[in-house]
């Protein structure tokens, strides 16, 4: 039987959500603290990746710390908010150099807020980096952009581990650092050996990936950071809870992460717009400790022989035994 | 607790793949006798939509009666093959006028064999009925040509239940009927009350409805003929094995059958390209058996409460309670 | 030659953008009357779909009339605000009958406002009707609330016009109303006849219909009551400026717009979120009237011999002669 | 003015189509030696791709050679067949090691008749290697067989070039080599210098790609042996006329072609099942020259200032001048 998992979360899933038609959002304002002390009530969470700037101007890390300490979490990671109004025409790729210094700095902010906070790696995820038209950019200068950008960070701090969690679309209509094997890409062309890869594994099935096979392949290139999760339709970021429409896929994502005998915590990437964010998170971490137990049912001869023949139908009878069988 | 359900399959579940590039086929020929043999063989079936003309010129309608009776076998549906090389322009829709009465002479065909073996329904998939390109149609007229196709032969046979198989596309690019809505408008402009719809799972997935739903919006119209299962990745008609990928809309839709009570058999579509015909409808016909014992666990008043409140976490977890509660 | 098109404009294209990410919104607020200037700006707008309520309680319907006039601007439609805060969990299918019926207060507002405006017909865009996970919802009361509720409305002011959008997805995942077809069978069982349909083209391309083919099923239906234009990759709605990707497809549609002989404005529904809004309108705009002067060259028996053959070479042959003659 | 471009073919387009409901095809069979005829009737073609195995055992290399010459083609690729029934469940990641083999020794057969017929590559279309379904395959060990097995034909013949034309599926429901990004790690991977890839438009679209974007990627790894061109709804490979749905991407691609100084001829790669496939070759070339003609129209400059700034308004009005200026 494996060793439990552990489990995290992105702070946002415990903030205030907003779209482009609930401009009044869909519920209170929420503020870093208040966020903090909401993952807390989860009661199963130990870590957070938490957003920078803060929330307000008037919270201090200092602040943000004990609000962690209290609740029993650590800050996992620190993600720098470069995708706002700022940042609305990219990042790393804007095509004015001013952001793409202001990028930069925020950057090296987030880093020492990682190091105050004892943060395992600074994320980036660049949302707003790509283009949304035909002809609209040089491809090769964006390429160029993004790589030369995250490198200069990776270089200014080496003791810093980075990551970059990359998506297909949204808020860009087409992200640079879209899929799995082009960010593994990138990260070869910066030369540097300390930024990874977070794969998120709603952003995985709608890059139209099989998430579990780019888990094996980010790891056989010694490239993964973090891993994150919750459900979609396939064709957005819907960003549901665990299971909720692709059980069997996340099954098998969770079997992956037993063969590289990933340690981290699993961290939670939800928008429960019309959910409660305690309850929806606690509903996420039943089901991943559900499934848990279940593959400690698995016979692990039977799935290495049924894969090694590649034969359907005996690898999805072991897999539905635990689910059907009554 | 319902009814046991009863199971069906097409009969091509049974004979020889072929495919676009192994021309070679992905296994020897079959003929229409020996694949209602191959039938007999899963054990569990009681049911064949039978394709019309046969395999080869020489079976007659007397040998496949035999077969049928020999395996236990009834022949619920004839379907006329309106998707042949014959008819690769469009069968009701053909711009060709003696293609069109081909197709109706075909059909009428259809209609006498389903009378010789008591077959319920004559089926019409008319899978090359639709447009390839931009500008190539006149929409309109595609249209007219669909919907009084149809209508002429269940005027012609009024004692005789139509039904309509839609599909969103393959192999036509773009297929006249689409979806469920669209052949209900379809059928409603035909003012006809013998053609109703054969709703596949699959294709409702590929077409981006919920099936769950639109099983209950054909039969408030009261338009329900029969039902086809099977499982796909949503973009395409793959013809996968029940519940693979989506065993919890899957449920959800035997959930809804039951809700009609619907009491025809549940029909197999899949096309195994890689395996074994015998052993696929099996895994199918067990995963539905499974799944349908579970839904005999169902609070359903808990269920009903969930759902009237429209709560996603209180009616997954009832769900969830189902599938991974070990 | 054809009478020159008219255009309009939703007036959210001249408002303040925001989405999930950049919270802080892509540019400053824009009140409701500094909405309807800008519009003025675009110098080509004779039409303002206008959201009620206004940006701001204390804007009146006479402050909206002046704003209008001084702009040349008549308000065609009046578009109830039922997908804010308030009604995130559904406006017409909320499972709250006091959210239900705040719905059904709003939109009589709306009527009234309407009245004082002279707008043409009042929309509802029910972007909050549907469900987000398998199970959520019963389907068929969700199908009732949605067909009873705009009933409701249309019966209380029967001289009233009404129109839904139809569209696929978002805010909510899976959308009640979410193609032309549905929308005219739910239409049906209104049993009204001052319900009709607004059909945005993005909103057709991403649902996967062909828009033209459509355009031409909801005239059959005698239920177009206005159009909207813009444009997307297929799996979102991108609202992109017209033309920008799928510009035959655009020429395909107004081409089917000249077959009905379309007398209204062609509105434009775009969200330029990182360009200037007046300056995306007039790019739309003209692109549209460079198309439409394309239009005035195809030799329409050609076009028609080629369609009634259903021959794509040919057809295309015709259409790029336009776009690609040099 | 840019140098000409040159224009190849696949052979397949001039050979007998099947699909799975078409079974008796949807033309009569075409034997290698009349495929090459056909392709010499369409006049603009100097280059073919060739299957090998030929389509009889009795036809020779010989006898290709002469059709190809009386044709005034040369044969630029020999594809061997790894994808017919033999293969159907892999060839290079086949579960069977003597089916690996089979794959090995086909392209070593195929290595000799690219010499015999002076082809400048070899490739691979592995379009059966990938899995069908969840849990069906040891991911890691797929990805080794496939990078290994390329790796071996590389090795054993040094002086030849390959190349490998990735797809994200069809036959195989998942195909390993999906992405551009993907193939270019695959072959960093093997370690070999002598392995390319062959970028198809199509292919990229509905792998969610932005081709002129993937083509300069897979030039700054000097890795693009090949490109051929086509169009499809974006969904999946409908093999259909150049610039028939996406003109606009299309011209992006030539134009990417020009920014690199692509030297080779493009090949067209296209299913004409209801064409006639020499019309359907002729009217892909009359676009792909009027768009050629189109680029020597844009000012470079301004399109460059336009990219510089990511200004979408600016790039598509240079572009949309030579398209819809009348």
């Amino acid at each position: 039987m494996a060793e439990k998992n552990k489990f995290g979360a992105g702070i946002w899933l415990f903030g205030q959500f907003v779209d482009r038609y609930a401009t009044d959002a869909y519920g209170p304002p929420v503020d870093t603290l208040q966020a903090i002390d909401r993952a807390g009530e989860v009661g199963e969470l130990v870590a957070l990746d938490v957003n920078y700037p803060f929330s307000d101007a008037s919270i201090t890390t200092t602040q943000v710390r004990a609000a962690l300490e209290r609740n029993q979490l650590e800050a996992i990671a620190i993600t720098p908010a470069i995708y706002t109004r700022e940042f609305q025409r990219g990042s790393f790729t804007n095509p004015d150099a001013a952001i793409r210094r202001k990028t930069i700095d925020l950057a090296k902010r987030a880093i020492e807020v990682a190091g105050e906070l004892g943060a395992k790696y600074v994320k980036f995820w660049p949302g707003q980096d790509g283009h949304d038209y035909p002809f609209q950019a040089d491809h090769a200068q964006i390429w160029e952009y993004a790589v030369s950008g995250v490198r200069e960070i990776a270089e200014f701090s080496p003791q810093t581990q980075f990551a970059i969690e990359y998506k297909m679309k949204e808020p860009r209509v087409h992200i640079t650092f879209s899929t799995a094997s082009r960010t593994l890409l990138a990260i070869q062309e910066m030369g540097v050996n300390n930024v990874g890869i977070v794969l998120d594994f709603g952003h995985s099935l709608f890059a139209k990936e099989t998430p579990a096979d780019v888990l094996l392949l980010v790891q056989r290139h010694g490239k993964l950071t973090s891993v994150e999760v919750n459900d979609n339709w396939r064709e957005w970021d819907d960003d549901l809870t665990v299971g909720s429409v692709h059980i069997i896929e996340t099954l098998e994502f969770l079997h992956a992460l037993r063969c590289i005998n990933w340690q981290g915590p699993i961290l939670l990437d939800q928008f429960p717009f019309r959910e409660d964010p305690v309850a929806a998170a606690r509903a996420s971490i039943r089901t991943l400790k559900a499934l848990d137990r279940l593959l400690d049912r698995v016979d692990l001869n039977q799935l290495k022989a049924a894969q090694d023949a590649q034969d359907a139908l005996a690898a999805q009878r072991l897999i539905q035994n635990l689910l059907i069988n009554d």
